[in-house]
């Protein structure tokens, strides 16, 4: 799809260069034919934009741009041939902009495209008053869903497809290495999946957050993370492995801690080859198994779990700032204690 | 289960230390309750002997002591209480005796029991004569198949356990990385399940072979197998890649050759922690499946391989000597020309 589908229009918070946000304002536009504009509520800070304020992604960034893609906002008006919303309905976005036409979307698998834009990313982002985006990538929320929590869709999806593409089922014991963001959703969601959660975490806070929500915490640094594992499973290992530390040496264990038949998940993204214990996986005949993004029903699970109250969204939003303070937002993310730092758009 | 279950009889060809098989003959005994005593008709060499017989293996293995566990015979014999099958049966034997009380056993894995006894290793094996084995692993064989074509029933089981594994389909891609016995046999399995076979290999010999049966071949040394894939497949990647070839490289590889949500089965034993492309089985959502020895199905696809000729065994078994000449028959699977050397244990 082209980039001309998405404009911004209002107040924005722009990326402007390495290290750099600069606010701006500029007119909207009405949404040409197959268009929603949404005048955005919410906008949380994801790992990937840190990385494009630090200049690391300049070649797919075109500065100065607003970013943000973890949203949540209500339709202010809708193009031609609208049928899915209407002006007023809260709706938050699914970020993906598939070809049709490559290997992977011919596969059924348009969300891993060999061409995959990223909105947000690619074209301009959801820190801004009013962003128009094609109706294809609207996804309505339920009557009545906080906004605020809402605005963590986004990433609880990326946790949901990891937790579906683990097959992880109840009854199981997933060990979670890597208490971030992401690890944590993740705990969480495999805990509503019915599932034991072991999260391994050097940080005490993170830890605290995980253990008030129903897993067991363990400190990989001061304790035996191997033992704890085989002592909880009677001496059968993990069901499931989640590796979100994006450690060489994470990524190496994360094979010993699985039980026979185990599936172990690539959550985390590993830029160069790291070693793995292939000889551990004949052994075991383990399963390893790579996840990025997130289907439709993946957001929908995420949707489901929020409007449900199931997930704890006021104590995993541990800051809101107003638009014109998205640059101390940023630097809020870096301190290990946030959580999710969300950008209140409309103020 | 105990090693007194196993027990041997008649001529034999005994490893006797680093590099040496011995010829030697001792009386047999009657089979006790439980116990089944083979006549064993032929007996093939597996790249395990072949480790064995170089010293490899010694922490395993009880010089002196007959190896061997790719066999087919005739009942012998039965003990008090067998039923499943009666003298003058054709059976082979599936190697494999779990403890039944581990982890992997009571999870339904007893195949890869986490105290495995490896038969032919960790006890005596079936380079003799008369073997006596307990009933639980004997496999009967159809009437009228070829005793000598059945010898190739266990590492075509590898194979079947393999392919099924890999969750192959009819009308899907195969790539085959290295054409030795069991990277022919996987390509074989593979055809047979439908699918288009590519198999990479460097020995013009093995190419022919597998060209022989139906597989498109690629000399990775002379051609650049990427682009052959990637031209094979409408630049989509293989359905599945199977590395059989047991390198590094050929490891780190595997992953750029699969399709987006492809499948990558790791045959070859990689003793050491190899690097492998993380990045990439996120970012194509891969798997990477371990697969060791098989299960009772995929001994049962393996006889039904052999005994309606949709494998051609006559092909594949490249040499058969006599018991006496055991040492001539391990230095003649040192040739790559050799796909499969079989003992004849009655000559």
């Amino acid at each position: 799809m082209s980039t001309t589908s998405y404009a911004g229009g209002g107040r924005a918070a722009r990326y402007a260069g390495e290290g750099r946000i600069e606010l701006s304002a500029q007119p909207a536009t009405a949404p040409g034919p197959g268009q929603v504009q949404i005048r955005v509520a919410y906008c949380g800070i994801c790992g990937t934009d840190l990385h494009i304020l630090h200049g690391h992604m300049d070649h797919r960034v075109s500065a100065p741009q607003a970013i943000g893609h973890e949203m949540s906002g209500t339709v202010e008006a809708v193009g031609d041939g609208v049928t899915a919303v209407a002006a007023g309905d809260p709706v938050t976005v699914m970020p993906l902009d598939w070809c049709g036409d490559c290997p992977a979307c011919r596969a059924g698998h348009g969300h891993i495209c060999h061409n995959l834009d990223f909105v947000g990313i690619e074209t301009t982002g959801a820190m801004q008053e009013l962003w128009t985006v094609p109706e294809s990538i609207v996804v309505p929320l339920p009557e009545g869903v906080s906004l605020r929590h809402a605005a963590l869709v986004e990433p609880l999806a990326v946790a949901a497809h990891d937790v579906r593409r683990s097959r992880l089922v109840a009854g199981e014991t997933a060990l979670v290495i890597g208490g971030g963001p992401i690890g944590q959703l993740i705990a969480l969601v495999a805990r509503q999946t019915g599932a034991r959660v072991i999260l391994a975490e050097p940080n005490a806070v993170r830890r605290a957050f995980a253990a008030a929500h129903g897993a067991t915490t363990v400190d990989p640094i001061a304790e035996d993370l191997a033992a704890v594992v085989q002592e909880l499973t009677d001496g059968a290992g993990a069901d499931v492995v989640f590796e979100v530390a994006g450690i060489a040496a994470t990524a190496l264990d994360a094979t010993a801690h699985a039980r026979t038949r185990g599936r172990v998940v690539i959550v985390a993204i590993h830029p160069q080859p790291v070693p793995i214990d292939l000889h551990r996986m004949f052994w075991r005949e383990l399963e390893l198994i790579g996840a990025r993004v997130y289907e439709r029903e993946d957001f929908e699970r995420a949707i489901d779990l929020i409007a449900s109250g199931a997930i704890p969204a006021d104590e995993l939003i541990t800051e809101t700032v107003p638009l014109a303070e998205t640059q101390a937002a940023f630097a809020a993310l870096e301190d290990a204690r946030a959580l999710k730092v969300l950008i209140d758009v409309q103020n």
